[in-house]
């Protein structure tokens, strides 16, 4: 169900709160038959929702699910993961995590430096990082810059 | 990296100790094909290093390396994960989790209920219960009765 590289990136997005069809779609670099493809396959698999939010055109936003929320730590493993092992020394994490409750970040493992506990991700604020959103940006930037190059692209497909 | 389900397959098995070329194939399902291009790929990431453990024929053991270990914490949140949404009421989990010190099995979010803390990977030890065993087993035969069916298959592709 989620042995798919990009069901693991829109998971990722709506994490974010990121779950329009366009933002999706400019984010994740996929293509919007293979958005449609994944989204629909996310919808089956019960761990989405979806939401028109415009009529004419007509425009969806997906939500998690509770089932698709409880994948936030498969997510933040693997973010500890590619943290450690697949990145330049030194170089700052994509996401910052802090504790709600004394807004202090955590360590990649999740715990709290000032409480001196691990944080269940229920109690985590996420907030990306300088340079992951300026690329964020940058990745909007070129969508709403392509498809006005290319007006006739079909953008979001009957699901 | 790790985006693809069969990677997933092949790192669950290598967590597992089950290492050999034949084994994998005969545990995840994957033709040779398919699972030598995977490992080929997974060895170039440096998740794995390839023993020859057999000269004639050529038969290779993969071993995750330092890296590849560390997948264990992704690989047992999606082993939560799927055991809280993926299964019927009641049914065992496919794996048992033991707290290495206490021989206490853990409970879905690697906690002890005896020593009453969170574990680390580190101090677990995995043991995959009766239902799951009789399942390998029945695939590692499957896998024999296949290959005696069809000799010329061709079972270990060169790396």
């Amino acid at each position: 169900m989620v042995g798919d590289r990009w069901s693991v990136l829109i998971i990722r997005e709506l994490l974010l709160g990121q779950g329009r069809f366009q933002d999706l779609q400019a984010q994740t670099g996929a293509t919007s038959q293979m958005l449609a493809a994944r989204l629909k396959r996310l919808e089956a698999d019960g761990l989405i929702e979806r939401h028109a939010y415009s009529e004419r055109p007509p425009r969806h936003e997906y939500r998690l699910t509770a089932k698709g929320r409880d994948l936030m730590p498969v997510i933040l493993a693997l973010r500890a993961w590619g943290e450690q092992w697949c990145k330049p020394e030194g170089e700052q994490p994509a996401t910052h995590m802090f504790h709600r409750a004394c807004d202090t970040e955590l360590d990649l493992g999740g715990n709290c430096p000032t409480c001196r506990r691990p944080v269940a991700w229920t109690e985590m604020r996420a907030q990306p990082g300088e340079a992951w959103m300026t690329e964020r940006r940058r990745r909007a930037a070129n969508f709403i810059e392509q498809r006005r190059a290319n007006p006739n692209l079909e953008v979001e497909p009957e699901p």
